[in-house]
This record gives structure tokens, sequence and C-alpha cells, in this order.
């Protein structure tokens, strides 16, 4: 299965803005050949948008999931989303998963970042949130969740050969770390692939590293952008072609606990 | 408090040249500073020396521990050490610590990698071995162990400052990954310190990747050796130094399970 990675300089608060350049990339990304087109954590809103996050949350069934839709339908792909997501009072931090039949997928981020998403955002419950993709097994986890290994494990032993993680990483020497080194190490200790998806430039609240990366299970980068601009990435996610490397590096055979 | 590690050619079933070329080394750590000094996975016996480790092995009681705690008490300084125990008729992959007052604590090497290890070993049971040390926790692991998340963490839980971790890495596209990726995202995703301290050159059955490696909270290496040769590398084991990364990086906080 080919994917598609939008890094994306996302317009704050700016949803009509968002989704038109998710829209263009849907495009640009089918034509490429890709089944799956990533965009990054509330991609829709923005990331630093603030309490014009809340505002702008809907229902994970609600008339963006249509609008999502309607853009995978006409670019015969499907999308990967960061959105806020409404349930009343509360409002998560969400993963969306939608192709031209609507939504399949919904994951609520389960370990939210510091002060300013714990304000915003009430956190889902760790969970492995799955669905089949162009015939493989997809899993979805945003940001922060991916640096704790426990959730990518948990992905792993459900049998996940691809982890999607829409992300807001800042340009700190901490987010390049993370970038370079963690996402591949997950990927390695899991034996599974891992899109990584970031915004790059900035907004009124952040410095985003970009850096989106798309990494093997042997720990390789397949695809990677540099920190500053906007990025399509584009990847074959094959398992058959790491075989050896999953035959040779048997972690989820071997642990103990 | 400061550490020194021994990256090590050792002698396959010759225990005697090993623990000369130990007793050496512990004296230029001494003169170096360093509370303690870390030799390699079976560095006494060698790790490529198949059935002879078997007949080489010895209580944690015996007179290897004896001999030691002799050098330690030479030099003034602890060891950290790779051995064989044998405890009745099962043979254990162990690293001890030892002063000059004798032995202060043993691990059993609880994931035994490959049909080499498991045809020679039995495993011990996943638990965190942990010491005080110079003013500082210190828990062990062995080799494979390191590359499960689940052990790493297990040790920071119950409140480890530094993990000590003899190994026999090979030298292959994936040692130098583990090496040089893995190790730095464990002491990362934990907030600790981690000492990974490899044999180099090779023996009839491995080829070593060297590249032993100490690394701090933030993922920064202290010192690290090359590929090929013997090294002694030194490094001060501060936490309070890295109080900045701990506070910015609260991973053992944040968890959620």
């Amino acid at each position: 299965m080919r994917i598609a990675a939008l890094q994306m300089r996302a317009a704050a608060g700016d949803p009509v803005a968002n989704l038109a350049r998710i829209e263009r990339a849907a495009g640009e990304a089918a034509a490429a050949g890709a089944a799956v087109l990533v965009a990054p954590e509330l991609a829709v809103t923005g990331y630093g948008a603030g309490e014009a996050i809340r505002a702008l949350a809907e229902g994970a069934d609600g008339p963006l999931v249509d609008r999502l839709a309607a853009i995978a339908a006409g670019a015969g792909i499907a999308i990967v989303c960061g959105i806020a997501e409404r349930v009343g009072e509360d409002v998560y931090n969400s993963a969306l998963l939608v192709d031209g039949s609507g939504r399949q997928l919904v994951y609520r981020k389960s370990h939210l970042y510091g002060p300013y998403e714990r304000g915003l955002f009430r956190p889902g419950q760790p969970a492995a949130a799955t669905a089949d993709l162009g015939g493989l097994k997809v899993g979805l986890l945003i940001c922060y969740d991916v640096e704790f290994p426990e959730n990518v494990r948990r992905l792993a032993q459900a049998g996940v050969d691809l982890v999607i993680v829409p992300t807001a990483l800042p340009a700190t020497d901490d987010g390049a770390f993370i970038a370079e080194k963690m996402i591949a190490v997950r990927a390695f200790e899991n034996q599974l692939f891992i899109a990584y998806v970031n915004h790059c430039g900035g907004d009124e609240r952040f410095a985003y590293a970009g850096l989106s990366t798309i990494v093997a299970p042997d720990g390789t980068v397949l695809a990677g952008a540099e920190a500053a601009d906007e990025a399509l990435l584009v990847a074959d996610i094959d398992p058959d072609a790491f075989a050896a490397s999953r035959a040779a590096n048997t972690y989820l055979d071997d642990l103990r606990t």
C-alpha cells in the first residue's frame, strides 16, 4: 500500500483554508498512487489556535466528516486527519480515518502534552484503535502518545502493520531527537511501519519541527521531510519486503513479563 | 559519580586472561577517579566460548566472587561484570556487582537471545535488580534485555538513576542501530542514564560491534567507543545536571495505562 503524508503549514483557526489545503494534497497523493493521505494533529483547526479549537470542535458524525468524506471520494483516497472532536461539553484531540464511504475510525489522544493541551481537551482512554486499510492493519496514535513505548506495543500486539501518527512536534532539540531517533526505534522494537506527520512553520503560540518521517520495521527511513517547508511524502508500505527483519528481530515473540 | 566502561576483547574460554584484563582496567579506572568499572556480558569466560562457558560457570558465592572482590579492593573501585553463574545443574547468564566487601548484587538475564544462548542458559525472571552505588540507585540488565522497553521501564519505575548493561552486541547493521539509536532512546524515554558496555573484536563464533556508549537522560552521548578497538570510557553520572531534561520530559509521571 502506498501512503502519502502532508507536512503542513496549517492556518490557526481557519478550517476552510486547512480543508482546502488537505483537498489539494489529496488530489496530489491520489495522482501519486497513494491509498491514504495523512495530515497532522489538529490539522483542520490548526494546533496553536487555543480556545478557538474548542469553539470549532465538531462531533465525529457531523458535517466535518461529510466534508472530509467528500474530499476522499473526489480524490479516490482515504484520509487520516487530526480534528477537535466534540462530545457534549467535552472536546477530544482526535484523529479520524475517513474514506469516500465516510468515517471508518476515530482515535482520541490518550496522553495529552502539557498544560496547553490539558486545558483544552479531555484525554481518551489508552486503547488499540485499528482498522483495515489497503490490505493492511493500521492503528492510530497522536503525537505524545507515540513517545510512550507502551502505546506502540499495544498496537503491535494487536497485529498492526502500520501506525499512523498525526503530530504537532515543537522545533526544539528534544523534538529533533524524537523525530530522528525515537520514531525509528519505536518501529524497530515492534517491527512495524510508522508514519509520523508533523506541522511546519509556526503560529502565535508554537514553532513546529517539521521532520515528518515514514520509517520501516528495520528502522530505515522510507521518506523524510526537512524541518522548514511543507512537503508531501510518499512511501510504499510493504511488510513482505521486511520479512527478513521481522524474522531476525523477534521482539514480540520473545517478550517475557 | 564517575563510571568507567571497559570495551573489551575477551579471550574465549580463558578466565585467567580476562580477569587479568579486568584487573588492569580497574586500576586505570580508579586512577581516573571512577567509582565503578563495567565489563561486558560474560566477560570472565568470553561470550563465544560455547559449552566451555557451562564448564567454567561458578556459583555467585564462589571463588570467582572472591577474586573479583580482591581486584575491587586492590583498586578501590566497584566492578560490574558478566559471569556464567551456576546454580545446581542450571547456568545463568548473569551480571555481578562486587566491591571490596564482596558481592552486592546479582542479576540473571531474563531475555536470552537466540538458540546459542537458549542452549547454554536458563533465563532469569524479569525483575528490577537494583543497588545503591556512589549515592545513586543503579539497576542491571544484560544485552537483549535492554532492547525491550518494558525492562528499562521497570527499573525507571523502581527509581533507578543509572542502568548498567553488559552486552555482547554483534557487528551487524541492526547492532549499530541498537548501539547508536536505541540505547539513547531508552535513556530519553525514561530520563535516566545508561552505560552499555560491549565486546569488540571476535572469537570463533561471533564478531562484536564495539560502539559501547554511556548516554544521559536527554539522549546525549557522554562517552562513546569506536567499533574496532578496546577502550576505557569514563563519564560522570550527575542527575542534577539533567534536571531540566527531567522537568521537561515527564514520561514517568504522564504514563497512563
